[in-house]
């Protein structure tokens, strides 16, 4: 949703759940590497409150203990895929997940030197902070025997998110859980999964242009406050939305996400030719499309992959005839299984 | 909602999918009666667009073919249960709602008299006029055949609420349909039914103070605008009330009942007692308590009938104490069938 260096207060102070005075917690590897997916959030009705996991797109963290840094700390040895993030781990998403990671396990007796891969591009609306501080809490919580609950992993990495595009868990807890994970609350953080049906299918259509999305405009673009009758038919088009995920209806997805009357009207017109590629995306067949995240990516679903290409070939057309932006597009299914361990060295 | 003489412009032109050039209808009994559920809604977050139906409590209508009649209209000879209702069939609910699905039905030829008995208190937020509407439009639909579908019985009975008490379809359309009901759209009439599993038990508290909640006050609470941190909350609180319908679970269920920021805050401080009712509800056990409709009915949820006895009297109690209101307590099953036929002679 924003880039890595920017840095902002949180909105409330987080809770942790640290495991302190149980027993010493020691490491189970030498070393690991996780991955975490990419993620749309702010899906339509579902602003702020509702996100998904996005299949084969996302970060890696390689994490090793490692004598020469100080117990207690993260250095950061290497970044790779984007020359914009800092090396320092107080000012990086990864880096202030994994710290958040090791208070709540109160490892204070290893010094770990942690490795970047990022496989997103920053500030595209594809969740690339969520993902990069996904993978570094599930890293330290894995090297460490993975003591750690999904809900522990979704606030470490909610503290990086607070840091750099504010206090919003709709891309963190999808990246740490996969599918999508609707935000019933932050005081205490309730994260209500909704499992869409295994025998389904489900793509994404995502379609980057290029062009850095103005966050600050973004944001100022939200109005303070909505009309009623504005409420009420966003508020039932996320009760119809969470419906279609539960019954794999993916068609009634499309629609849903589609309908939002509040937020994507405000911010479309901040992104160029984005009204333009919505109505082109659905013309060519997709259910439906909106922004992902605060943009500048259009999402459309459609129900395979194939009709997916076409229409991400659309769409890519409309955002350089109206937008004149160039443009990918990918076609990607739901990912449904969040942050995960790829690899491990025994110790 | 509304007490039924009460008359109101509906907000938007009805459009009737008439069954007109088609083979004439004929009727296929001299006689019918029928029966339609009570209905909760504005269900907490649901506010204006979910509603269900509750078993057991509702009104009926008997009708028959009468030659003494003129063709094509409808004559009320007799209701029972109130004595606040219109005998003029133009002004009342079961009256208006008949009238309707006979135009739909292209019905010129043959009158019809209409006996209306209420089961359900006037404007006690119980869904009073729907029940009347939905039972007539099904009656009258029943004895030509049911040519039509519940998507048309739900417009008829919708030209009746317009006339009474909004255009609006959260009573009428799970008093037609049961269980619970999303309404996705008005133009086109999109209606989501949310399937209850059957395999769980819900019950509906619902605890009735004598008292007329003041209609116009309950309009006038509701704010024109919303501030977005509570529009958003109300949006996540209303995905989860979906989630927890279909998934069945009654404690989620109950929570998001219970946590509207916007309307609920506003309108029960104008029902003496509500707030100690609904907290009184939830010290007894109850899952979660919010006002019935626009009141005064509070409804609070559980999953067995004896616990709902018992915080049904808590709830009474709470009403007399910080109220100063007598009240009744009803504890009813979710009604997953809404209006039906329920007698019939042939011809």
């Amino acid at each position: 949703m924003a880039v890595c260096f920017q840095f902002q207060s949180p909105l409330k102070p987080i809770t942790f759940p640290s495991i302190r005075n149980q027993k010493k917690v020691e490491p189970v590897f030498t070393s690991v590497k996780s991955f975490a997916p990419a993620t749309v959030a702010n899906l339509g009705p579902g602003f702020d409150f509702l996100g998904a996991a996005v299949d084969g797109l996302g970060d890696y963290v390689s994490l090793s203990i490692d004598s020469s840094v100080s117990p207690g700390h993260v250095m950061i040895s290497e970044i790779s895929g984007s020359s914009k993030l800092s090396p320092n781990p107080l000012f990086n998403c990864a880096g202030i997940a994994a710290i958040a990671t090791m208070k709540m396990l109160n490892i204070r007796s290893y010094g770990l030197s942690l490795k970047l891969e990022k496989g997103l591009p920053l500030g595209s609306g594809l969740g690339s902070s969520a993902a990069s501080a996904a993978a570094a809490a599930v890293a330290v919580n894995e090297l460490f025997g993975a003591k750690l609950g999904v809900d522990q992993l979704v606030l470490a990495g909610l503290e990086s998110e607070a840091k750099v595009s504010g206090y919003h868990a709709d891309n963190i807890a999808p990246a740490v859980m996969g599918g999508f994970v609707l935000i019933k609350s932050y005081d205490p953080l309730e994260l209500k999964p909704l499992i869409f049906p295994q025998n389904r299918d489900l793509f994404f259509i995502l379609v980057s242009p290029e062009f850095e999305a103005p966050t600050k405009k973004m944001r100022a673009a939200l109005p303070a406050e909505v009309g009623m009758p504005h409420h009420v038919w966003n508020c039932s088009q996320a009760g119809a939305l969470v419906a279609s995920v539960l019954e794999g209806d993916v068609v009634a997805l499309g629609k849903a996400l589609s309908s939002d009357k509040i937020v994507e009207p405000k911010r479309a017109p901040l992104i160029p030719g984005m009204e333009a590629v919505k109505k082109a995306a659905i013309k060519a067949g997709g259910f439906g499309c909106t922004i992902s995240g605060a943009g500048p990516t259009a999402v459309a679903v459609i129900d395979s992959e194939e009709k997916g290409k076409e229409i991400g070939q659309k769409m890519v057309e409309a955002f350089l005839e109206e937008g004149h932006l160039r443009s990918v597009a990918m076609v990607k299914r739901l990912d449904r299984v969040g942050a995960r361990l790829i690899d491990s060295v025994p110790i």
